[in-house]
């Protein structure tokens, strides 16, 4: 069987795995204050052009998700989402756990708008009573999003603004960022990121490390302190090296967003015979998720040699899919998928 | 510079990187449900001869107690623990965090006494009104425990009849288990700890892992949704392969015993040297922590070549130390030491 | 100024203020263990013939919401709501600071069905993942509903159904229960109310009392340790006696439906006069709050000397409004606000 | 019998219910906007001679000390307090429940010390690692005492310097504050208490309400979205009037140091008796509350009239008790009890 169902099938990239190995027996100080942290977090920020940023290493997207919101919130203040975003969908209630609500708005592709957010933050404050409502103070989006959709930097500079008349902070769940940075029709760059975002983080899980994600604190009045926060939810590593070694490989010579490039080079010719197949899709995506409907008959024959994720029954003769390339992804394994896909639509 | 400061200066035992790297292409199922998993959960299992436990793996240590802690207790419960106890000293209240009190009772040599335990849930539920103060319902113990010491096999027996008495889990905190289960004068077994506790965890970060815990529940009651209040805490990893192709590693042919036996033979040796340099000890320890009680003088030409842990003044001329060893402890390390040390004493 | 806004403008039926002097002085034990709390809770018992029920008296609705419901539940754990419930737009996320997720479905006309609790859970546990979302375990609804409307006995039967399907605690809010039991077209009872839920509680802030919320928890398996919840949230007060007192007086010689019955009379003429005036309503409320669509130009003038609240704008010429009768409500300031609105009408 | 042991155990002094009852049929707003608060607000304010001050009123004193510390605390952040102060022995893990550690320090006489604040502060600050410990951020004291005594102005400006000294809010619990103002001994004034702390309350519950305690926040920095923690805890009545009207009762014509003086004068007298026979103190209280030491035989006797509150065995043969007036404490009460005594120790 061939897993195209998520982007976290296989272990770390090669290179990856042999500078774990070169630095094994090094001796190091623990919990993230080695030299491979200590560098990691500098060249992040040198990439950002963000020197004032403080960046941080976590193993996993909820433990970020939850770590940040708890951070950065008083327990009586929520946090925008769209109603698809992943601490809404995925994340069995971390949020809720560290005590604020997520105050949902319906996305659209899996974003949500300047306006949107806007117009939760005027319905709240006109209200009689607005502490009888959690307080808006965040907003929450992924880039990607979950759908592999991308804001404009038009929309990115968008939410900023209403961020900033709104007194919130922006925060951007980037597990898959590398994948939107290195899209054919993305216009963001990783300076646009730091500059809109008070925070963000870059996903290593998802994009070749085996675990890992970076976090980038651009305002400096939110940097204070986020240590015990990360203690206080057991998201300080004692061999913290292992994340700030691979994150270090990743940011050094380009291997991320080489990796993430690759992956949305597979997903492109994925999307092509699907369009050659005449499938529409649930969601525009130029990155490496794609969402195609599928006919059940030819879903079927396919699902015999490839793991998809399902996402829904799309109608009565059709499935919408998830397909899902990565680093890891190898082009044989795509064309003859692409070979499998046409011998059964002709 | 020489590291006798902690167990967890190195990254992990070769075997395990070879194992990571070699299974590194694999494409396997996310979140803990690989066949490594799996095996690792299965050879842990029969070792402890506990056929009924379910086994879990999470990254780190205070990770694991605060997932555990949260996922058994109602929010009113509270966990005793000696006051030195790491969930008391380390883990900037994370427990308090998840809403519990953590009823301390002043520790000897580490340890706790059944006694103890009885004393206080008497204490509680004789009060007027018991609901005024949390309500006693685990009892979390380390073993080893933070200063090297064990609990006997008598000891650990009478915890669990007071526990049972009382109504109370019994939690043992195993992030260094290995070392004691192999020291010399231990009279413990995988069975009695499986026995014994209602919950147990076997560390790996501490132990020749990159990172990893190895949560194993005895009691049935208490499996149900587990995997929900590891979710909501963010530690179920995406690619939770990198935790059981460990445990696997560590698990067959004996390794994590092997490399347990290895560290407490370095700390013996260091040990042997301070009682010849006529230090006292802060702890009798048989594992592979070592507190000895060093003249400010010795430890300051010490210092110039070795790292250690500084617990705390003794008094005006002596200082409190800790001296660790690990797997990754080398004999010449060691030897250099106390030919350094015999120098400085003699 | 006439305030038809909220059935909580006045202070306590006299009856309730008199039995507080009368019993004033009298030396009695703290924390809701008087004979007047023991009477009341007996009472109340005997009234829904739940013999075996535990009550317990709670200061207001929120506080009772979030004691219920962080005691009953584990963290990881969500309550199903329909979407305008009052824990989910009123209580500024004192649920989620508990640590859980509202689960929400489209209210309509204020309710949610049976099979819509149904649906959610069959959407959980049919997930591949299901740890990796909340998991539902109680359904919370109120009778009447925030919008003064009724389920009937056979909804909340089916109601009970789904909970027993699904494995959940049906918990009703009853902040206004009086005012549902004595409805006209009300068909349940307090024994139904008591069988189908297995926790609710009777509002006395709402109708007729200073303040205090009566909580009956009919499942026997909840009633353990409930006190320490509500301890723990602040919420045994020192002189729990004015509780006590409050509700024995409400429910001896059938205060409470009587005051219930006069507010449902008062609002039953104002319906009246407002269909009369050809007003439609938002909802079909046959108790005593009414919510007319009322042409701007009229609620203009009535504001003159009516205090209501505001609901929405409904279109361009009307705003939805609440009109609220309670126990203290006169029968002349009803008379008139009727003239009022005929002279404007016709 | 004559219940000596609490100051909870009448209802209210009789203006409270009267003036309840003049107003009871006034139509005002809800949740605490009402005039009568207002009014409350504006003269506790005069009396502190803190204009700036934000004063809101809550129901108890367990749910005030949960609200303020969590409203007041990041997540990570603890609260200093005298180990045998009301949060951490009389209030089930509340302040757990909201995620903070209580960091205490062995009590004198119900105190403790700037030096010890300072030195808990320094410990943290000194460790290599203090984002692994709870970050002390508020000392929580009472005045009175859990014990009856007071901190002398010296005291509490020293830790208010203490305060200042390391960034740490000072936060007073006065559920008998006026004991403490009117006792023989003090030098504290109102002015003195609203200088020194960042918020402390005035107990209404344990002084003559019904039930209430008036938080006053003299911090502005502390004092934006107060009401929102509040609602999230259930702290906001939906007739905060009878709040306002008690407070206003109590603080108009100085009713309410009347009431703690009567209570202190009668305590007195008992203090006064027990000296008399012989009998040595648990503690040095110059107020309300008075700990005899009772020889075992003598206070099963007195036991047949009057009910104590027990603290502890002290010896073989004696007792330690609390016993407590109030404003409803009778003096022919005490007078009696007074004879008894003599009676019996002669």
């Amino acid at each position: 069987m061939i897993r195209f169902n998520c982007d976290y099938s296989e272990g770390a990239h090669p290179r990856i795995l042999e500078r774990l190995a070169q630095t094994n027996l090094e001796q190091l100080p623990g919990y993230g204050q080695d030299t491979y942290c200590l560098q990691a977090a500098e060249t992040i920020k040198q990439l950002c052009a963000a020197p004032q940023a403080a960046v941080h290493f976590i193993s996993g997207g909820t433990q970020t998700n939850l770590t940040v919101i708890a951070a950065f919130l008083r327990s009586y203040q929520g946090v925008l989402a769209p109603d698809c975003g992943h601490i809404n969908v995925h994340e069995a209630g971390a949020i809720e756990m560290t005590g604020h609500r997520i105050l949902t708005a319906p996305h659209r592709n899996g974003k949500i708008t300047a306006e949107q957010v806007s117009r939760l933050c005027r319905e709240h404050w006109q209200d009689d009573n607005p502490e009888f409502a959690p307080q808006p103070k965040m907003v929450y989006i992924s880039f990607p999003t979950e759908f592999g959709t991308l804001y404009s930097k038009q929309e990115l500079y968008d939410l900023r603004r209403a961020c900033d008349e709104n007194g919130l902070y922006l925060f951007m769940d980037g597990a898959r960022l590398g994948y939107g940075l290195t899209a054919e029709e993305n216009d963001v760059s990783w300076q646009d990121v730091a500059t809109c975002c008070d925070v963000f983080y870059i996903g290593g899980t998802k994009l070749g490390a085996l675990l890992g994600e970076a976090v980038v604190i651009t305002n400096p009045k939110l940097q204070k302190d986020f240590r015990y926060t990360m203690k206080q939810h057991g998201a300080i590593l004692a061999k913290g090296r292992i994340l700030g070694i691979q994150f270090l490989t990743l940011f050094q010579d380009g291997l991320y967003l080489q990796l993430a490039a690759h992956a949305n080079r597979m997903a492109a010719l994925i999307r092509t015979a699907c369009e050659e197949a005449r499938f529409s899709f649930l969601y525009p995506s130029p990155t490496n998720q794609q969402f195609p409907i599928v006919p059940n008959e030819i879903l079927k024959d396919l699902e015999q040699q490839y793991v998809f994720s399902h996402l829904k029954p799309y109608d009565h003769n059709h499935s919408a899919i998830r397909i899902c390339t990565s680093w890891a992804t190898r082009e044989e394994d795509v064309r003859q998928f692409i070979t499998d896909l046409k011998r059964l639509t002709e």
